[in-house]
């Protein structure tokens, strides 16, 4: 049980962003260069961010992307909604292409979707701020410089 | 987010088995056939039960698998904690293969694995025996038989 790469990558952008509050616009080129991960991956979580409202991008040759709200206003369990294209924890969760046969009278999907819920709720008790205050902030901006 | 086939297949075999209290045993071909998954990986789901002890194995021709515990002792959460091979939400959950920098500032880890906790506690909340209440287990028998 694990997340996607795209919602994976989705955190460190916003992370990313939210650890440079001094900076206009970042370029997807910094941020994947910056964490060591594929770029054109990275350009498909970005627009997923953008669908989504929380970050926006500018184009050109001086472009780049920014957040779109304030760092407490982003509650990482809307992230995980929002970015995570896979949240059928068991098969029998998308009726459509469902094969088990006893999907009608199982109650382990219903307790599956109740863990589900408890785990994206917890996630919503935590915003992007949560996860960048003053010192982690700092030390952040430090990594990524070291790593630019 | 998903299950693997492993734990997925997990938990089919302890409902299949708890289904069947009449049973001394089960083949996993029968159980194989009645959900229309692989035999072959099916034997190594029933290993891994049979390991962590929620089944006993008889072999021979008329040999199988049974459950080795009653239904009510066997907590959904502790089968998952056995049975899935992956807790591993995000990279950074394995030191020893993560290769995203900035580990040691994140504080997305902790958040991520309190939301695991969580998800994993509300399986704790439930045993085998509340997936087969009577009525689901008559339920759940005829299928298997209509399968068969």
């Amino acid at each position: 049980m694990q997340l996607t790469l795209h919602a994976d990558y989705a955190f460190r952008v916003l992370i990313y962003l939210g650890s440079h509050p001094d900076r206009p616009v970042v370029s997807t080129e910094e941020i994947s260069r910056s964490y060591g991960i594929s770029r054109h991956h990275l350009v498909r979580v970005v627009q997923t961010l953008s669908d989504h409202g929380y970050v926006k991008l500018s184009p050109g040759r001086l472009g780049g992307v920014s957040l779109a709200c304030v760092t407490h206003s982003i509650r990482l369990g809307d992230v995980l909604r929002h970015v995570e294209p896979n949240l059928r924890i068991v098969e029998c969760f998308d009726i459509k292409t469902n094969t088990c046969p006893i999907i009608s009278v199982c109650g382990l999907k219903s307790v599956l979707g109740e863990a589900l819920d408890a785990f994206v709720k917890t996630l919503d008790q935590y915003t992007l701020d949560d996860l960048l205050h003053r010192r982690k902030r700092t030390a952040l901006a430090k990594l990524f410089a070291a790593n630019s």
